[in-house]
């Protein structure tokens, strides 16, 4: 039988903006229907709160503090194992239709001869997937430069131009015909002057079901990567006029927060998207077409679900749905993401598991602390195959999925972000190698630690589930910043860069040495005997 | 001008064994030479107190925990940047005669579709070098299994059998004519049977001599790599008989060191190496040998000296005379190395820089904590090339030797030991990833952590220069204690790992962003207009 997973990755989706997740005004029925019969994970976190960082930990199953891509552009290092050479020694295809962010280590490969062109140098840049689809934007990915076939389809719609992603796709008319960018939060209240069937989201659903109608009966994981609800806010009719300033809630923030905070959360309003969304009314013109952008996702993954069903697959196919961070929509004084409130730092995530293994969780709740480098264990795990945790450092969340009663795969989560190539960095006067900051979440309480000496971040979820005050650097958290702070400790000490020896290939080393005749430690054949493991090649 | 690096490193030599270094009995005139025209390095310490992964750092420029290679047959993850991509650029050649240790990562190599007989996959696969003559000693490095070109050396010249290497140049033989293997102690007091000349360290020096010669006049590094004085201990005459016990100085250790130890010191108690040495009169035979096989290096030293002299290239050359680890001997009441000693842990460095600029400097001692990673950036300075401390994790050492007052490179040392290989890992319980312990050194204290939540062990190097008690354990140590804390905190949380975005390529990300069309944080065109350092390509 054929394993298939449907891994649907939304880009800058919040974890409060669906149904199933207690939005009171937005319906998801087609991503709840999962949740109604797969297992809801409460408590996900990426690995980084930004897509690059957070997108090449999910592939390679690693933090950004191993693979070492710690910003957007930043490529991932030639040698980490990447995404298909997990999967396809399972005889998994993976394949992929949307976003990956993902830049190829071009230095690298010259270093060692690859042609970046050949079918090795490709996979290798595509960080392990086969391209049938891949949309990134904008701009092609940077390094390979590839053009989307998006733009090619949309100029042979009559969408005319050489960016017709953003004059179309991404941009609505004004009164007189004027194109008004939709990356402008002024405009993001106004239709995208595009068809709805050709807008990104459906385009790539569509593309996405050629694929599993064309490859019924093999062995994939389709990596279903929609390009949102991230900038810009802009969607067409229907879901422009869907939701209106009304639907709106009020941002979870108070001037408390602005007056109390540290260097490090202070910088963060430095930032051109915090200062823009501080001001008054931006949420009512973003909000609501972000709103319609999620509703239209749901609306297509409808589609796709009904082509599994249609094509005999739905019984063999895990789906998966989460995004790679949230957004904060001046929350905290804050715009877009890359700090740790839970607005950014937390994402949805459901796993819908159709085999009858997972029966006992139907529609069940996790509230384990998990994280996006989970996934790709879990993913060879429902494949068949034993994940390499030399490498990967993440846990199958298989466990999860058939027992009700499975055991926590962690004390706490762990996210980071290097802020060195941001306004923060030179706001604070910092040298580029002290902008880390590291969260650590033990369910109660969230800590941020920065390696430049800067007072931690610290909120209480417990006493304080909105992250309005921050108490590091109140006397009465020395105990709570402490136990935190041990945690990144043993974090930081792990192997981060091991995976060249296998821990099931360690054996006890003074014993293979004898094996291959280094004697070391014996004064003479009486020793030898002496040592009931020891081998003797010489006698 | 070509500028050469003779790079002469010797194999498990400590600091207190040279003449220049204060040894009581043993002369090393060609040794001293070198400190008296150069720069001696009186606080050198190792990356790791063992030869793979010291070796890696030393080659790579690294610590183990960032390039992986954490103990010895350890692969050296492909990807990494070795000591060839660091100098190659530099049109200088980096050729090796003797030992590196180096482990292929072959998994690597096939998952990348490098084949590791092609020219780009040797290269890899001897971490940059080009060989000369490699020879890791009984064995050939596994992975690549060459054979080492001293066994057919010592063939032809009669030197018979399978194994020479070991049967010949490190064995010596019974008055019955029967062989005894130097591998034992108990054999250590007994000449090789084989000519001087056609020992290990003369050969080695002999095939450096012919590369010297045939390249006068090409800029080159040459890696003399000497396997000696590493164990086995045995040495041929007139080296046998030219020390005896009455050299032999009384070990370092006492009673209360055993009393006294916590599990991290007290499982290295357990190592064969220890017990054995714990033993008595074991040094008397061990130690004389050793110091013969150090006196052999000295001579040795010399003829390559004039060699360089003879082909007019010792006024271009920069010549680096180093260890990759010590020896206990009993010290302590250990054997071999692995932990933070300064009998296993410091190392001899000499640097002679033939040139004017380090005339203010000649014969001078420099008590600067350095690192064997920084011997790479060094040796990059010299040949007139930029660091890339991207990657690099040391610092060059140049303004040490062109300037007396130079300012420090660092505030502290770093060593790391991954100990799950061995009969400590068993012995304490440990899983294999709480294996980890890392040295700080700050000139003046010296803790030892580990990753298991284990007493960390401390030395006040200050009032107990010889290390006889850890204090670790005590009360008044916490003030000390946390400091290096801090210190190692500081460095676990630094980029380990990165190295595909060079600093110098660090720009501000959100107006790069701006430059590709991509334009987060703009309610309107206003906003552009008032963002001065944004670039707006749609206007």
């Amino acid at each position: 039988m054929p394993k298939n997973i449907l891994f649907v990755m939304c880009d800058q989706l919040r974890h409060d903006y669906l149904g199933c997740t207690g939005h009171p005004v937005l319906k998801t029925p087609n991503i709840d229907m999962l949740a109604e019969n797969g297992v809801r994970f409460s408590n996900a976190y990426v690995p980084a709160p930004l897509c690059g960082p957070c997108r090449m930990s999910v592939y390679t199953g690693r933090y950004p503090r191993s693979h070492g891509s710690y910003w957007n552009g930043s490529p991932l290092r030639i040698g980490e194992m990447n995404f298909g050479d997990h999967l396809n020694p399972l005889k998994m295809r993976t394949a992929l239709c949307g976003k990956t962010h993902m830049t190829p280590d071009l230095d690298g490969m010259a270093r060692l001869g690859i042609d970046p062109c050949s079918p090795a140098g490709q996979r290798i840049s595509e960080c392990g997937f086969e391209l049938w689809d891949r949309l990134d934007g904008v701009y092609p990915a940077k390094g390979t430069r590839r053009p989307s076939h998006y733009f090619e389809y949309l100029n042979e719609k009559g969408y005319k131009g050489d960016n017709p992603w953003h004059d179309w796709a991404n941009s609505a008319e004004g009164a007189d015909g004027e194109l008004k960018t939709g990356w402008f939060i002024e405009n993001n209240d106004l239709p995208a002057r595009i068809a709805e069937e050709d807008s990104e989201t459906p385009y790539t659903t569509s593309r996405s079901i050629e694929f599993i109608e064309k490859n019924a009966g093999d062995s994939w994981c389709l990596h279903l990567s929609y390009i949102k609800p991230h900038w810009p806010y802009i969607v067409p009719e229907p879901y422009a006029s869907m939701y209106g300033p009304e639907d709106v809630p009020e941002p979870n923030r108070n001037e408390r927060e602005r007056e109390n905070s540290g260097p490090l959360l202070g910088a963060q309003y430095e930032k051109r998207s915090a200062k823009m969304f501080a001001r008054e009314k931006l949420r009512d013109k973003a909000i609501p077409a972000y709103m319609g952008l999620i509703k239209q996702i749901d609306d297509q993954l409808g589609r796709v679900f009904e082509a599994l069903k249609d094509t005999g697959q739905w019984e063999d196919t895990l789906i998966v749905f989460t995004s790679d961070h949230g957004d904060y929509f001046g929350d905290h004084w804050l715009g877009d993401k890359e700090f740790f409130h839970e607005e950014a730092v937390k994402v949805p995530l459901i796993l819908f598991d159709p085999t009858a293994a997972a029966d006992a969780t139907r529609g069940s709740v996790c509230y384990e602390l998990v994280e996006g480098i989970d996934l790709l264990p879990t993913f060879v795990d429902f494949a068949g195959g034993e994940p390499n945790y030399d490498v990967l450092e993440g846990h199958s969340l298989m466990p999860f999925l058939h027992d009700p009663k499975a055991q926590p795969v962690r004390d706490y989560a762990i996210s980071e972000v290097d802020f060195s190539e941001t306004y923060a960095c030179t706001h604070l006067g910092l040298p580029v190698d002290k902008c880390r900051m590291v969260m650590v979440f033990d369910g109660r309480f969230k800590a941020v630690f920065s390696n430049a000496n800067l007072p931690p971040v610290l909120f209480d979820l417990e006493n304080d589930p909105k992250e309005l005050r921050d108490i590091g650097r109140e006397a009465s958290s020395i105990a709570a910043l402490a136990k935190l702070r041990a945690h990144l400790d043993e974090w930081s000490m792990a192997h981060h860069t091991s995976g060249t020896t296998p821990i099931s290939r360690r054996i006890d080393y003074e014993d293979s040495e004898c094996e291959i005749g280094v004697l070391i430690g014996f004064y003479d054949e009486q020793d030898v005997k002496d040592t009931p493991k020891a081998v003797h090649p010489l006698s």
